[in-house]
C-alpha cells in the first residue's frame, strides 16, 4: 500500500505543527510504503525568494529527520527533483474541467482572504493531482479541507482512464486525518506563527525557557486551588509529560499549594526531556554536512523512477511518444 | 534574432494552409534563427487518441520538409520533447493573475463556439508564454487572433523580471502577419477542413483531376466572355500560375472562345506543375524510413540545449535548485 503525503515549506516548524501534522505524518512510515515530499513548487504560490524558499525546504527536511523520518524505510523527496509531475499536470489539463476547479473552496477561501488570486493558486488542485496519481498512491491522508481535492484528483483519475484507457491511473482514496487537539499556544489561543505565540520545535533552552516562564497567569494565590480549565500550562503539559506526571499535576493544581512559577518548571524540564534525543539527532544531521542533499538525492532518484514510468505510460497512451 | 513559430498538427495540410500559413512561416528561416515546433502538448486539448495525434505530427513534419523547411539552417522539433516547458509554465503560473487569462478572447470565443471548457484551454496562453520565455526568442509572427496571447506573454516576463531579478527573461516582440490572401476552396467558399472543399497538398493524381474538373462553373457557353470576378478557377490559378499565365487567362476569359474545361485543364496543370518538386522531395523522405525520426531527435537536442539554460536560469532565481 502506497501512501502519499506532501510537506509544505513555509518556515522553522513549531510544537503546534509537530503535535498536529508531523507526528500523524510520520506515523505513515510504519503503516506503508510511505512517500514523503517537500512541496516547494506549490510554494512558489506564496514565497518569491529563492533564498527563503532553499531555507525553508532544508529547515523543514532537518525537522523531519530529526523527528524520526527514516529515509531507509520511506521515500522523502524535494518535489522539484522530480519535474515529470509538472508534465503529467498540463496532460491532466486537458481533460479537466474548468468548473471542478471552479468549486474548489480552497481557492476561493484564499482569495476571499485577500491572497492575489494567480493562477498557480487556481491550478493547484491540478499540480496536486498529479501529485498523487504519478507516484500510483493508494491512499492520500489528508485534513478536512484538503478532502475535496483528493475528490477532485479521483474526477481527474476517471476521465483520464475514460479517454485515454481503462486502467491507465490508480484511483486514489482519501484519508481523513482525524482531528488532532489544537495545540494552545503561549497566549492560550492556537499555537500559529502568525498568532506570534509559537514555542519552535528546536528552541534555543534560554528562548525556551523565557518563553515558558511567561505564559500569562491568574492571580490565584499560591496556597489555593487552581482552575484546569482552559489552562495553557496543563495542555502543553500533557502533550510532553506522562500520563502519571500528568495527573500529578492536575492533583496539584485542584489541592493548591503549588504556584504558577513552579508548574511552569515544570513543564519546561517537560518539553526540554521531550524533545532532547531529537534536538541531539538534529545536532547530528545537520554536523555531517552532505546529509540532506545526499538523502533528498536519493529520495528524488527512487521517487522519479517511479515517476518516468507513470508518464511514459500516459505519454505513450496520449502519443506523446 | 531569434524567431519563433509553433505549428499546429492538425491533420495532413490543404493548399490553403500552403498559400495561407506555411509560406510565410518557411520565409521565416531565411530572416534570422528560426525555432518550429510542433505544437502536440497543446493538440490534446483537442485530440484525445494517440494514434491519431501520432500521425498528424509525423504528416506535418514530412509536410514541412517536404515544402522547404530545412533543418540544418533551423531548429524543427516537437513540443513534447521538451517537457521543460511545462514546468517553466507552472513557474509562469506563479506570476500570472488570473485577471489575465479571464481577459483572454481565445478562451471565451472557444466557449462560445461550443467547445467544452478544459483547464488546459484556459491555461494555453501560460504555456504559449513558457515556449516562447524557454527559447529567448526575440520575434513571433503571429496572426491578429494571437496578439493578446503575445501580450500575455510579454506581461508574464515582465512579472517574473520584477518578481526575480531584472533580465531573467528576455521580453519578446509580436510580429503581426500580414492577412494573406483567402485561398478558395472548390465551391468557392474560403478553403478549409471543416467545409469539406479542400485540395490536399499532396493530393493523389486521379483525385486532384476529379477535384479540379469538378469546380462548379456557371452556364456561361464557350464562345462568350466569362465573368473573372468571383471565379474560383482564376483565383487558384494566380497561386499556382506565373504572372504571363495568369494574365493570358484573364485575357481568354474577357474575350470569350475558351470554355470551363480548358481552363480547368490549366489550372490542373499548374497545380500539378507547381507542387511537382515538393511531390519529389517528400517521395525521398518517405523513403527514408528515419529521416523524420533523426531530425526531430537533433532539433529536440539544439532546442533542449537552449530550454535547460533558461529553465535552470530561472529555477535557482525562484529557490529550486
Amino acid at each position: 500500500m502506497r501512501i502519499l503525503s506532501g510537506l509544505q515549506p513555509s518556515g522553522r516548524l513549531h510544537i503546534g505543527n509537530y503535535f498536529g501534522m508531523m507526528e500523524a505524518a510520520l506515523r505513515l512510515q510504519h503503516e506503508g510504503e510511505a512517500y514523503y515530499f517537500i512541496a516547494d513548487y506549490h510554494s512558489l504560490t506564496s514565497i518569491r525568494d529563492g533564498g527563503t524558499l532553499r531555507g525553508h525546504v532544508r529547515d523543514l527536511a532537518i525537522d523531519f529527520l530529526a523527528c524520526g523520518l527514516d529515509p531507509a524505510k520511506c521515500v522523502f523527496f524535494k518535489q522539484s527533483d522530480v519535474p515529470e509531475v509538472v508534465e503529467l499536470s498540463w496532460i491532466l489539463s486537458t481533460v479537466t474541467p474548468m468548473g471542478l476547479l471552479e468549486r474548489c473552496h480552497s481557492y476561493k477561501d484564499k482569495i476571499a482572504r485577500g491572497i492575489s488570486a494567480s493562477h498557480a493558486l487556481f491550478a493547484y488542485p491540478v499540480l496536486m493531482a498529479a501529485d498523487i496519481l504519478i507516484y500510483d498512491s493508494d491512499i492520500v491522508p489528508v485534513g478536512r479541507d484538503q478532502k475535496q481535492h483528493v475528490e477532485v484528483t479521483r474526477d481527474i483519475a476517471i476521465k483520464m482512464n475514460e479517454a485515454f484507457g481503462a486502467g491507465l491511473l490508480k484511483v486514489p482514496e482519501p484519508r481523513i486525518r482525524e482531528e488532532t487537539a489544537v495545540v494552545p499556544g503561549l497566549d492560550g489561543q492556537k499555537m500559529s506563527k502568525s498568532y506570534g505565540n509559537t514555542i519552535q520545535l528546536f528552541e534555543e533552552p534560554a528562548a525556551l525557557k523565557k518563553k515558558i516562564m511567561g505564559i500569562p497567569t491568574d492571580s490565584t494565590p499560591v496556597e489555593a486551588p487552581k482552575p484546569t480549565e482552559g489552562s495553557t500550562i496543563l495542555a502543553l503539559y500533557k502533550l510532553v509529560a506522562s500520563a502519571a506526571e500528568y495527573d500529578a499535576m492536575v492533583g496539584d493544581y485542584q489541592r493548591g499549594g503549588v504556584g504558577y512559577g513552579e508548574f511552569k518548571k515544570r513543564l519546561l524540564a517537560a518539553v526540554s526531556d521531550h524533545f532532547t534525543p531529537m534536538r541531539e539527532k538534529r545536532a547530528a544531521i545537520t554536523a555531517d554536512e552532505g546529509y540532506v542533499d545526499r538523502v533528498l538525492a536519493e529520495g528524488a532518484e527512487r521517487a522519479r523512477a517511479v515517476a518516468r514510468k507513470t508518464l511514459r505510460r500516459v505519454r505513450d497512451a496520449a502519443g506523446l511518444s
